[in-house]
This record gives C-alpha cells, sequence and structure tokens, in this order.
C-alpha cells in the first residue's frame, strides 16, 4: 500500500501536539487505519528549540514550498495561524492538488468563502474540525451526525479565555482588570487580548458554525460582537442573586431563512448544563428538530486538545485517500454550488429579556421616571432589585425585562439617560433563559 | 444520477419518526447530499394503523424479503428490534449486498460479532449510531473524531427508563416501585422493565462503546452487571447527605490491554456534570489521552432523537454510494481483520470506593467489630454516618471507604453479615468521584 505523506507548516503549541500524537499514539491510529501515516516534512521558522519530541526521519526546513511542492505529500496542515502567509500557502497547496487539514478559524471566518471555493475547484478537501471547540468533535456532529436535522439554534461557550476571565470574577470576587491578569500569568490570555476579551474569536468560530449548520456562505462580518470588558463585579454579584451566572455566548437562531447571530455576555440559569461550564472549558448546545437539544463539553483549547482533532482530521483524509475518493462530505457539509447566502437578523429586530442596571440619585419618582419611559417603548417589567448604598454618587437599580425588541430596549435607554435622575451609563445585558422565552411556550 | 433506494423493515415508534424526518427534512438532506433519498418499500406487520405520516409512492408490504430481494434497494433500515427475525433480515440482506441500518443494541450485544464479520466479507456497511444514547453521536465521536486517542475511560448515564426512574426517587422522594409505575403509566417503562431496571439495556450499549473504543471484538457476557431495583430512599437520602446523586452507570476504563467493564449504580458527586442528567436525558464522558474528558448529553432515546440518529447513518451510507466506495470506516473503527480479544477484569479485581449501608442493633462495641472486620480485609474507613431510629429493629450505619478491592470487599461483607450485632444484609454500592481515587492522583 502506498505511504501516505504528510507535511506540517508551524511547530508551535499545536504543532508540537500533532507531533506527539501521531509519535504517542502511532499503534492506535495505525490499528484503525488499517495503514500508517508518515510525517515527512516539518516547516517553521525555529528550527533550533527543543520542542521535546524525538524527530525521526522528519526533513525540517523554513520555507513552506518545501511542503507544498513535495509530489509525495497529500496532507499539509496549516498550523502557522492569523490570515496571511497561511492564506496563501492553504491556496497554493490546493493549486497543487494537496489537502489541508487547518485549525485556523480567523483565517477562515475572513477568507472561508475563498478557500471552500478554490477546495471545490480543485477537488480537494479542507478539515478543519480544531478551528472551533478545540477537541470536542462538534463541526463533524453537525456535518454528519446531526445532518438530518435543521438546526433551530446553536449556543456555545466557545472562548476558553473569557470564559477563565468570567470564572475568576464569579467564584474568585475578581474584577476585570485582575482576572485579566491572572490569565495572562498563567498563559491562558495573550499580552494583547483584545481577540479574546472582545468576542471577535468566539464570532470567528459562529461564522463557521452558521455555515456548517445552515449551509450558508461565511458572514463574520454581520454577526453582533460584545465583549466582557465592561463587565463588573456588581453585575456578576446582582447576576447571582437573581440566579443566574454570566458567560460570553455565541449563539445563532434560525427563523425562516433568516439567521439570528450574536455573541455577547448573557445571564444564563445557575443549574443549567451551560452555567456548569467553568474555566477553560468549552461547551455547545445545538438544538435540531428531531434530535432535541443535544450539548457537547470539553477542553476547547490547548496543545493536545486541538492536536486531538487535527490528527482526527488527517485520518478522516487518510480513509479518503485510501479509498481514491475526495470531497465525500464537502467542507461546510454542503456542496459548494448549494450554498445559500442567508441574511443575518439586524441586531435591532432581535428579542430576547434583558437585565438593565441604572445608577439614579436616591430620590423618590426615579423608579416611575425610568419604568414610564421602558412602557412608552413597550418594554415589560418582570422584577426590580433597588438597593440604597451610603456614600456613592448614584444607586444601582436592577430590572430584568419580559422580552423586548433590542431596537425598543436602546432607544429607551438613550431617553432614560437624559432623565436628571439617572446618572451614568446603564449597562445592558442580555439574559438567555428559554423559561422566560414567551415565543418559545 | 441514480436514485438512492432506501426499504425499511418495522414500522414502529422509531420507523415512524425515520419516515418523518424523510419527509419534513426531505430539502434539508437533498441540500447536504447533493441528492435525494427515495424511501421505496416499507414493510410491517401492521399495515392498517395510522401513523400519521403521508405515504405516496411507498409500496407496503409484509414480507421482508420484498425489501431484502429488491434489486433498487441499496439501503435497509432494520427498526424491528430483538434478536430473531432481525439477525436473519439482517443477515441475509447483506447476503444480497444491501448497506445496513440498525439501532438494534440487544441484537448487537449478543450477535454483533457475526454481523460485523458478515459485513467484512460481502464489502458492505453496517451503521448503528441509534443503538447508543439516540441522537446524541456518540459512536461518530469514538470512531472517528475521538480517533486519534488512546481512549482511557468512558462513563455514562445510557439507558433513560433507569434514570428516569433514579430522578423520581431523589427529586420525588419515591421509592422504586412508585417510581416505577409512574415510569410505566408515562410510557417510559416496559410491562416488563428487568431489560432497563436490572442495567442489561446499558450493558448492552457498553459492550457496544467498548468495542469501538478498544478495537475489540464485543464481549456482553463479561461485563459485570447490577441494576437498580435493590436502591432503597433511604440510600438516596444517605447519598444526599454526603454531597451524591445515584445513578445507574455504565463505565469501563482502559487498564493497558485489559478493560473493566462494569453497570450498576453509582454515587456521584453533585455539581459534576454526570450529577444534572436527571430524566430521561443520556450521557457520555470520554476521556482519550489527548483531548482530555469530554462530555456529551441530550435525549437518549425516544421517536425523534433516535430517528436523528438513523436518518444521518443514512446520509452516511448515501455518501459513500455516490462515490461508489464501501468500508471506508468500518463498523467498529477498526478493520475486522485487526479487532483484538480484549479481557474484561475480573470485577473482584476492580478498584473503587465503596459506600456501605448495614443494618445494626443499637448496641456499644457495634462500630468497632464492623471496622475491625473491614481492617483485617485492607479496607480503611473515609466517613461514617450512624443514626439511631426509634422503633425500628435496626439502626443503620453507612460508611464510606477509600479506594479497596472488590473481592476484598465481598469477603469482609461475608463475614460481617455473621456478626451476630448485624441485622439484615448490607447495601453495597459504589462511589465513582474521581477527586477520592488515589491512584489518579
Amino acid at each position: 500500500m502506498k505511504r501516505i505523506c504528510i507535511g506540517l507548516i508551524g511547530f508551535g503549541t499545536v504543532g508540537t501536539g500533532v507531533v506527539r500524537t501521531l509519535q504517542e499514539n502511532g499503534h492506535v491510529i495505525e490499528r484503525r487505519l488499517g495503514q500508517k501515516l508518515f510525517l515527512k516534512r516539518i516547516v517553521d521558522l525555529d528550527l533550533e528549540r527543543d520542542r521535546g519530541v524525538r524527530l525521526q526521519d522528519v526533513i525540517l526546513s523554513r520555507d513552506p514550498l518545501d511542503v507544498i511542492a513535495d509530489p509525495e505529500i497529500s496532507i499539509v496542515v496549516e498550523l502557522i495561524g492569523g490570515e496571511e502567509p497561511a492564506r496563501s500557502i492553504i491556496l497554493e497547496a490546493m493549486d497543487n492538488g494537496k489537502h489541508v487539514v487547518t485549525a485556523n478559524k480567523a483565517l477562515l471566518a475572513s477568507r472561508g468563502n475563498e478557500i471552500f471555493e478554490k477546495a471545490s475547484k480543485k477537488g480537494v478537501e479542507i478539515c478543519f474540525e480544531g478551528s472551533v471547540c478545540g477537541g470536542i468533535p462538534v463541526i463533524r456532529a453537525i456535518k454528519e451526525g446531526l445532518a438530518a436535522n435543521r438546526i433551530l439554534s446553536m449556543k456555545g461557550i466557545v472562548n476558553g479565555t473569557s470564559n477563565f476571565i468570567l470564572t475568576e470574577m464569579t467564584k474568585g470576587g475578581r474584577d476585570f482588570r485582575d482576572a485579566l491578569a491572572q490569565a495572562q500569568l498563567l498563559g491562558y490570555a495573550e499580552a494583547d487580548p483584545t481577540l479574546d476579551v472582545e468576542g471577535i474569536d468566539a464570532a470567528h468560530k459562529l461564522a463557521i458554525l452558521i455555515a456548517l449548520a445552515y449551509g450558508t456562505k461565511i458572514h463574520f462580518g454581520e454577526i453582533f460582537v460584545e465583549g466582557i470588558s465592561h463587565i463588573e463585579r456588581t453585575d456578576i454579584e446582582f447576576g447571582m442573586e437573581l440566579g443566574y451566572k454570566i458567560k460570553l455566548l455565541a449563539m445563532s437562531r434560525w427563523h425562516d431563512g433568516c439567521i439570528e447571530a450574536r455573541v455577547h455576555p448573557a445571564l444564563v440559569p445557575v443549574g443549567s448544563p451551560m452555567s456548569t461550564v467553568d474555566g477553560v472549558y468549552n461547551a455547545l448546545e445545538i438544538v435540531g428538530d428531531a434530535v432535541g437539544s443535544t450539548f457537547f463539553y470539553g477542553f476547547g483549547a490547548g496543545m493536545m486538545p486541538t492536536a486531538s482533532a487535527v490528527v482526527g482530521d488527517i485520518m478522516d483524509l487518510a480513509r479518503d485517500l485510501s479509498k481514491g475518493i475526495s470531497g465525500r462530505v464537502p467542507p461546510l457539509g454542503h456542496p459548494w454550488e448549494s450554498l445559500e447566502d442567508l441574511p443575518i437578523k439586524p441586531m435591532e429586530d432581535v428579542v430576547t429579556n434583558y437585565y438593565l442596571r441604572f445608577t439614579a440619585v436616591d430620590k423618590p419618582g426615579v423608579l416611575s421616571a425610568i419604568s414610564g419611559v421602558l412602557a412608552k417603548h413597550d418594554i415589560s417589567i418582570l422584577s426590580v432589585v433597588q438597593k440604597g448604598r451610603r456614600g456613592e454618587p448614584g444607586v444601582p437599580i436592577v430590572m430584568m425585562t419580559h422580552e423586548a425588541r433590542e431596537g425598543s430596549v436602546r432607544k429607551a435607554l438613550r431617553e432614560i439617560e437624559t432623565l436628571p435622575v439617572v446618572v451614568g451609563k446603564t449597562q445592558l445585558l442580555r439574559i438567555e433563559d428559554e423559561s422566560l422565552r414567551e415565543s418559545s411556550k
């Protein structure tokens, strides 16, 4: 049997995990496949650093072309991350008839359509299980396991860094800055944490999930994104008092051809499966019309969990190669030609429940002034918590609302912020609690 | 393109769900596959009952041969359940070159090896995602998504009926008989509930999971099985007091070529993901050496969840058929020839933590007599709860042990039961709490 040769471009953390997995589990992999995988080449700029893995029979070099141009290599694993040169490398590899495995969510979210179209034209495959939820096989679940379903909604904690920070704020009573510093100390957050804490990484992943679930081209730019840097300890405390934990959620919902898609912090009910997902864990709830609610949970990143996904993809390609086929399951689970351009629902039209924390002067009539404006905008109040805090310039008033339109809530808040009794900006958070949704009853 | 024809044998609950899914989600399925699936024939003994689905262009009949012998049909869906005639139908269908989809865990657990060998010899496929955990794609996860891992352990709630009964006993304060009657009333339990409440159905599923995870032939008979009919309300109450919920678990653990495999009620820590799985939900934790702990959760049975899995399997086969291949992923994720005959660890050699509830006369020296026997057998005590209950012939003494060998515990109990101060049989339950395991520290 012809040996299946792999070229790895990017010998960083995940790349090292892939080499370790191929070596340490070589026997397990070979027994499953009925054949050996052969890692022929590794390309990286840094060829000196000791990664703690033995490299026998592997050709190391610095030029990606060494992999892309090697006629014996059929699978190219791109693990350098970021947009360029990853994009050019992948496109060129495909031009040379190579199949590609990547975990590069930023690239797929921004340039996925170009890459998937190229794969379709060249008759090659691209696998990217490692790009969302690390080692948890959620991409495969949507593309194959749940393929008989219309996906009604998805809701997930898909960014470990921000989940770690929120968990530290909740359990450790830290504020955002402290919790971020702790995450940076432990290596969970980058020096510039913007991608993680501002929800952008989560939106990259949601863009990929949506394309898979609904058979639409990738529309990253249209997803509503809000991060967690404005979350204060007082919100975490009020949330707990009301029976909720604050989590950064990536969500989508099917509305007959129009897709709701948003990433933002949200209050989730204590005791729900999602509320038990702490630290750097990830989770994704997928609701299908036949299967009902399914829930997937595990490590969302890290050397070995991501390597588990990447090597799983390599094995998938090896199975196709040994049968002499390609394109059995298209990258987005739908043939390229049948992908649609489904619209994303404007955020103003999204309907959900709201947590509003006003800061007001401690005077009679404040509550009536605020609730009057809300009523005018058709927003009805579910509950109110008001607490006097001595020595502070304003007192917090927290309201939970019945379901309301985002656009109306924003308009009402703009009006409320002009009231002389209201000081400072109002905190707006969304509540994701199925038991409060009138529309689902 | 040639149309892909399906024959369905067994038009009961799940069969009806399959027909509904193929009809209602026909557009979703066709978009994913790039081709139509055509349900050509349905076989059932009862052709009169109205199942609430329209049947246009479907040929109904009573003889399985009508499907098996139809040269246009390439996929046979067996949903009659039980051992015979399901076994003969599947074998004959394979002899005729048909691929098979089934959800028949009892058959696969008892005759799987014969069926998988036949599939290998005839070059046909057999898919059975619906046989374990209903619509949650756990079989696919083990065969493909986590294929790069050595599976270190699996732990699951895989029988919805017994989980419903235990949930009723825990939340509703019912005893076993009452909770069972409630389950029967709601249609969750059969008139003869033995398969479910005695752990046999869970063991069927565990046998399948083990074969997939470790590449071994199916060894159903060697799995240790204990049901939940001996669980008393007092055990549920003591468990809660100690911080545990009682769940019927199916478990396996890898010991360097030897497999621990057992189904029994166990105490799981309150607050762990497994403890949140209530009612008819199922869940499976799979721990791989690369991926770490992954957790899958959803409906474990029922018309539509199981249909979701069955139609997912049909789509998988359709993808292979349209590429003209077969056997891309073998039924157990390993080529038939490479399957091993791995031994199951004898239950006496299993090491875990124990909950022991003794019933003793309320006299001085009882605790010392019992703990003396335990010490003699090398079983050390982690905690003791003793409660006087007026008006009862014996008082309960509950002990939690450090890790101990099952064989030693059983020997000690036999000796303790001969003590004159001990009245009645001792309740032995196992505690599955990773934080108590010395061996994992």
